[in-house]
């Protein structure tokens, strides 16, 4: 290792080859891998994560940067990029190889056991597992530290600076604000949207996609779209960043908003420069800025008015027979539908943040061992009924919905709604510095704000934090109050009342 | 490392992950990587090769491997497995890293000009980045060590074993058996098989393509079949054996006898125990062995009257338009056809010999120090108009048509040769072992063929050589003769005379 810049970068980069091959090794699991591949893939990634774990703590790396932050002299890039690693190193080296692996088994295993739990719709089979994780997320948050709260230190993992301190505040307002606007609309007559559930040929459901994407300024020279169970984002480097979409034959609106919502998190990838690959100025900031990002382009844009006047011709043309019929502004309120459900991967714009909070406030709970697992299920249930007026028939439909506590992804769920208060907040600031952006919508130009956005957030990479991002953007940080007035003003013309 | 076999194991499964994650990265970059996508993957491979050479050269694996052969008593298996590994060290320890490195830019750089001179049809921009490949492959031979020949060195890393001693043996009688049969050929009335290149639809292929491969008992759930510029075989592990075809709208051969070829490299690499993964055991034996798993369901089975007696009726099926007024047995003669020609991927099962001979005699010089690059142009053009009748208009149509040698891989030739000749070997001894071979491929059943390759071949690994596996299957080592009797019974039956 060259005692320079230049070989704390080589390190770096060569790490980053590592894990930008553990990336593809993902990205082929769930689109193209056959399925007797599996056992072996999980080697393949345990091993590569093994090697990346040696490589991002070993003492001599970690005196090499120490060395250079104590006796160089470097502008803010290098002194920035610098600090962001010995910050990473300390941080990886609190947890040993041994708790890294142990953990992965016990993912591995809790994985299977959701699965199987979920198949016989009985949730004390998953159980004892998820107790297993929550232990083990607990000892994580002992190894890592934290000042307050236990939960502070896995918050931290995914948004940096993140504390329950601040997401008290943050829920409190979803609570007060939200919920009751949700009561509210639940009382007008509700809008139709029975005419997103036709049937749809695969086929052109997925050209329309890529034509989406092609809308977006999504690079498909550096990027592909590919079909998968659950729609993700996969980046290798800015020059590769892989998207899929999930195709139902009897509901357009799974293709059309996953593939602006993927295409919304690799148009950030895409914006970094290749220059800073490997490097903390090359990575993206944060879970809730990514989240801002596909966010803002699914529904700031993607659920609004001003783009539809002109994609929904460009639909109409794709789909005659299932929309030559519907107005645009019935095809508007169907995509704004608002009501109440038990899944949070469906839910509408307003009530997703109250599936989130449920599972913040239980995760919470869990980690200041306020309740056990034993008692999940009916807190869960009594949480839906009392925030949304609704009771899961089956676990499936309730605890055992979403993956991520089997794969111990603790502290995970408060940055989707991070991302669309940040996204909403952002999207007031764009119409401030693009005053005729609405117009440049209706015009399918959408350059201008992918420039924003990439002048204001992807192109920093790590260089600032989450905050400072949001404080330089749109001189605040994240404000809750951007996203009940846009949820206000909006919500309230659709079903034609005023917000209380 | 742990001081037993299972610690030897255990680093060998290691570095095997690393290769298979390798292998990954290539199958992507030929079927759905995006273009950008390019400079970071060639830095990701070179990453991970520079981790296998350190892992397989380590010294304390090393002396693990020689203190377990030393110092314990093991059955044949393991025996063999430590002995391989032994000799793979030594191997990979005579190319230093510095070399490894040298010759991977110097491919890199070779490749470039190689398409580049593809493109102007000018072998003299290809021509000094060619000797730069020929001196770097004369390095490697010195530092490789050789017996008699320089080539024997650069042979023995595809063959183990091959020797210039032994290829003049094979091709003294190409040219004095293959090649006085083509000329008899050439003088009988030609063929038609115009029929071939009509109009195809291309998703109609791939459909027939796919069935072929479950006709051949192909495993789907431990495979999958994409389309590539080049077919290839490519495998993670033998629950993961990629394969891929080419289809060309005007052209049905192509989709089929890839496929088929492919399908059998696939089979091969799918027979060999998930047991013995990342031990010599569960490796491929040599690249002549296993171009002779693709050539016999290729040629022997996929160019012969009994399986298309099965199949012809399915192609009629899937393409009525095309084949509903063509016969079988003009469709046999069709498939059959032989016509020298320029274009070694696209010969005939006869002349491919000679041209693989024209190149293994060039390869030769040029490690002689006989010939110098700037010679080969006119040294190639020779050697058609000798051997074949047939001059090149165009370098892409002669010297420049392989990628091999910017690929620096002299030495890869002849064992295209050896399979086919190892594969009417083989072929003969299964019609002695399965006497109802041929009606059994009348009504499609080829499991029975199978098993006998995966009980002869696949199931051993490398536990024997190639030499040994022959010899235990056939009862003698690689022996022309059958290749030269099959030739002359099959294409005089054709042709409609008897051959010299």
């Amino acid at each position: 290792m060259e005692n320079t810049y230049e070989g704390y970068k080589n390190h770096l980069q060569k790490i980053a080859h590592i894990n930008s091959s553990i990336a593809l090794l993902n990205w082929d699991e769930a689109v193209y891998m056959p399925k007797n591949g599996l056992e072996i893939r999980a080697c393949q990634l345990s091993t590569l994560c093994t090697i990346v774990h040696e490589l991002s703590t070993s003492p001599e790396f970690e005196n090499l940067v120490n060395h250079l932050l104590e006796k160089s002299s470097f502008g803010f890039k290098e002194t920035r990029n610098l600090e962001e690693t010995r910050e990473a190193i300390q941080e990886n080296k609190k947890l040993p190889l041994e708790y890294v692996q142990k953990a992965a088994i016990a993912r591995s295993e809790s994985f299977k056991k959701w699965e199987e739990a979920r198949g016989e719709e009985n949730f004390q089979i998953f159980a004892p597992y998820l107790k297993n994780i929550v232990d083990l997320e607990r000892e994580k948050s002992e190894l890592l530290g934290y000042e307050e709260h236990p939960y502070d230190a896995l918050l931290n993992l995914y948004e940096k600076n993140l504390t329950v301190s601040k997401l008290e505040n943050i829920f409190s307002q979803v609570k007060s604000q939200i919920v009751p606007l949700i009561k509210q609309i639940v009382h007008q007559p509700q809008v139709d949207d029975g005419f997103l559930y036709q049937n749809f040929d695969g086929d052109k459901q997925f050209d329309f996609s890529v034509d989406l994407l092609k809308l977006m300024k999504y690079n498909l020279d550096a990027g592909r779209q590919d079909i998968s169970t659950h729609p993700f984002t996969n980046h290798i480097s800015s020059q590769d960043v892989r998207v899929t979409t999930r195709i139902k034959e009897n509901d357009i609106a799974e293709v059309i908003w996953s593939t602006i919502h993927e295409g919304g998190h690799g148009l950030y990838e895409q914006g970094i420069s290749i220059s800073e690959y490997g490097l903390p100025s090359g990575e993206s900031v944060s879970l809730g800025i990514h989240e801002s990002q596909s966010r803002i382009w699914e529904n700031n844009l993607g659920r609004a008015l001003p783009w539809w006047k002109f994609l929904y011709p460009k639909l109409q043309e794709a789909f005659p027979e299932q929309f030559a019929e519907v107005d645009l502004s019935d095809f508007y309120k169907a995509i704004n539908k608002v009501q109440p459900s038990l899944i949070r991967t469906s839910a509408d714009e307003l009530t997703y943040h109250v599936h989130v909070m449920i599972r913040y406030e239980i995760e919470k709970a869990l980690l200041e061992g306020e309740v056990g697992v034993e008692d999940l299920e009916e807190l869960w249930n009594q949480k839906y009924m009392d925030y949304l007026g609704v009771r899961p028939g089956k676990p499936t439909e309730g605890i055992l919905q979403d993956i991520h506590w089997s794969h111990g992804s603790l502290g995970y769920f408060p940055t989707y709604s991070l991302g669309s208060f940040y996204a909403a907040q952002f999207y007031a600031q764009a119409k401030k510095e693009l005053p005729d952006l609405e117009s440049q919508l209706e015009l399918g130009e959408v350059s201008n704000f992918l420039a924003l956005l990439r002048k204001s957030i992807h192109q920093h990479g790590k260089l600032y934090t989450a905050e400072q991002l949001s404080e330089r953007f749109t001189g605040e940080s994240l404000n809750i109050k951007h996203f009940v007035a846009y949820a206000k003003e909006k919500y309230g013309a659709i079903y034609g009342f005023s917000p209380d």
